[in-house]
């Protein structure tokens, strides 16, 4: 299915709001909401925003440098009537074997009002432009098992499921534990 | 346990045979040797090394910048007598939700006869420090799910699986596919 007609930028720093937003209306879809934590302030320096008078797309991305503590990109899909309708926060993997950078998608959401249009596949073929543009290795990302309508989807756009693999995650209190384990 | 004597520092350019041995090395003991497509030439231009002349540690890192195209870092550890037992390989995360950067270990290697000396943990500890003093979110990395020795100590040092989750991955033809699905 093609998309219904659609923009696909980077975020500006004016848009700051939107992406907050936007991060608020899918962690209360998911009755996560008391979990977001993040401000206007902290995504602002978080986040390598594209400036305001360039038009930053995935195969000619322009926005500040990334950096370790700001690793994050985020593009953001504006509907036929140039209102926000989805957006993509994602950061760069690396996979050692094939000494090559690719992309990790943290967060991929569109609104669900704006949703059996395409906007979802639209901006996953825009990481895939970014990645292949980059002659990098791997578009990756996590979904959970439950959710089999959405693993369906993206394996039939060609994403496999690395189901041999589990992820391991230090956080919060145990992260300040294991940073102190051998002191 | 404490580790035995070591040092562990950030990768200089002229480590970059090392670090090929022990990528090697690792692909060897886990039977993929043939899966190994990275050069020395290729690593180079993907890691963010340290000045040869600097003593670049986690918590006060000192590499080239970090970018899309070479978002990694690599830190080397040095045994008793100062040769190189294994590695980590990183690279910089985000927690959406947090609006924080934090750590992804793509890669962790002690040579095999260099184990039993509490290095994994080492190198796990280093890379906690960096979050920590970076006000970062999360150290996160994968593991296979049959090996649960290694499930088992990383859960001993505070990590949880995230059980629920599964990675879904498009690479090679899969991503110059998807890439076009829409052109």
């Amino acid at each position: 299915m093609a998309p219904a007609p659609c923009k696909v930028r980077h975020a500006h720093r004016d848009d700051v709001s939107t992406i907050l937003d936007l991060i608020r209306e899918l962690a209360d879809y998911e009755h996560e909401l008391d979990a977001v934590e993040a401000t206007e302030a902290t995504l602002l320096s978080t986040i390598a925003f594209a400036p305001k008078d360039v038009e930053s797309t995935s195969t000619s991305p322009i926005t500040e440098p990334t950096s370790p503590s700001r690793p994050a990109r985020c593009l953001l899909l504006f509907n036929e009537e140039g209102k926000p309708a989805g957006m993509a926060l994602y950061f760069y993997n690396y996979s050692t074997w094939r000494a090559k950078a690719g992309i990790y998608l943290e967060d991929l959401f569109v609104r669900p009002t704006e949703r059996k249009k395409g906007y979802g596949k639209k901006l996953l073929v825009e990481l895939a432009k970014e990645v292949v543009a980059t002659n990098g290795g791997r578009l990756e990302w996590s979904v959970l098992k439950w959710n089999e309508p959405s693993i369906k989807f993206y394996e039939s756009i060609g994403a496999k499921p690395m189901n041999e693999w589990v992820g391991m995650r230090v956080d919060r209190e145990g992260l300040t534990k294991l940073a102190g384990l051998l002191d």
